[in-house]
């Protein structure tokens, strides 16, 4: 078995699962989402992601889709389980399944959409290239919502150029990844955007720096230019599904790629801490 | 029949259409769609919907549904005939039907979701009461597409503060309702935000042009900050649902109401149009 889907109740093979036209996320991207990495059958950092996506469900005030955290809890991994081995496991909640009305439909029942799949992580220390691109989009990207329009344009864009992820900038300043979070390393120390509206609070950035202070490397929260990119000894990619990336060229010029050893103590420390969670 | 729907050749009761849980519409919002009001069973200004949608199509890169235009036309036109009298035609097209992956999907065959429901214009001519707020959307909102979370916060907002609408501002400026466009009229003279990134090509507000241009009505295409709004006879809110409403209210303050004479003019001539398209 490859994959496993669920919704509201519904256990089907993802590509046969189907859903209501008249759920909010078809026409309105009216809900929020999570992914999340397994190894062995079991997710990693799952705390983090159900805190966060308690969170976005605040933001935009869409009640929890199950009875109970824990039930919650259990259906994800329930499917990770199912599934076993190495894999992504998704989850978005709706509003609600209502006919179209801007405004919340009354007493909104939200609804769960989850599904686990085989995915192998590989090998993420290939170095990958990088674009910058216009940040144009709206100012709540805290909140992990279903509109992602101009993410997948960019990464589109990206890809076309025969790049892998594209770098967001707005007002002359680094945000993030079209789905992931950039940092940079420079003189030993890790440079990354601070929390707020412009960017995701990304799990394995949480996780970067975390791992940081375990090793004694210093960080700074703060923007930074993409002029800051091309003198930064790494430039790093990080995202709950391809953990620690790091870049060897931004717009067509050689990036970062001269602290090794930094990068390196990073991703061990956070393989093994990953591998005692999963184990 | 109070409704009909459709979905790539399929035709159910709205309430019991269901899609693929990888349609891109569900999981990204990667679509576009339009909305347009129907009277005696025939769409009005049909042709200025489908130019619309076909642009927003380019814009982000979506294969037209159908094999011909005329065939979209066709579904429409035959939604709108099944439920006959008065309604809104409702259709939206997704990217694709893919595994989840920000870029698009290789030789992507995009899904047409549409629907008609009875529901009749009334009386758009009762004054409505508005608020402000501001303006977080992103910056291609010359695009109809999906990602109407912003939206719907705002829509949301307002009808929890008795308002009918909520009127965005970005840096200082009125760019336009939460799902309408918004336009003043002083001294006998239309002034409304000029077509761009920031606002939705509304259909009536280009009808709105017409229409006062047939009557001799000037107009100017600029934006215009709220403290305008205060001062102005007339405050107009136009959508293709709901066609020439005008404020009475703006954040708690009387607006408007200063020249019915011009608005019932517009309307007037408006509404003899739309019957003769529609007879």
């Amino acid at each position: 078995m490859n994959n496993i889907a669920y919704y509201n109740g519904t256990y089907a093979p993802l590509e046969e699962l189907t859903i209501p036209a008249l759920d909010r996320a078809v026409y309105f991207g009216d809900g929020v989402y999570e992914a999340a990495y397994f190894r062995n059958g079991r997710p990693f950092a799952l705390d983090d992601h159900l805190k966060r996506f308690k969170n976005s469900l605040g933001f935009v005030k869409i009640a929890y889709p199950t009875e109970s955290e824990e039930e919650l809890e259990k259906i994800l991994r329930g499917l990770c389980d199912k599934i076993g081995g190495e894999g992504i496991v998704y989850w978005q909640t709706s509003r609600a399944t209502a006919p179209r009305n801007h405004a919340f439909p009354e007493n909104a029942k939200s609804n769960l959409l989850a599904w686990a799949k085989h995915k192998p992580l590989g090998d993420f220390t290939a170095p990958i290239k990088l674009m910058t691109m216009d940040d144009i989009r709206y100012k709540m990207c805290n909140v992990k919502t279903l509109n992602l329009m101009p993410n997948i344009m960019a990464s589109q864009a990206a890809k076309e150029s025969g790049c892998d992820e594209a770098v967001f900038v707005r007002d002359g300043l680094v945000t993030e990844g079209s789905h992931s979070n950039i940092h940079i390393i420079k003189d030993k120390k890790i440079i990354t955007h601070e929390n707020g509206s412009l960017i995701l609070p990304g799990t394995v950035r949480s996780h970067l720096l975390r791992v940081a202070e375990k090793l004694g490397i210093a960080y700074e929260e703060r923007p930074f230019a993409p002029e800051e990119m091309y003198t930064a000894d790494e430039v790093l990619v990080t995202s709950a599904t391809t953990f620690f990336r790091h870049a060897c060229e931004l717009n067509g010029r050689a990036v970062g790629m001269r602290d090794n050893e930094t990068y390196m103590q990073l991703v061990g420390e956070y393989m093994q801490w990953m591998e005692r969670e999963t184990e």
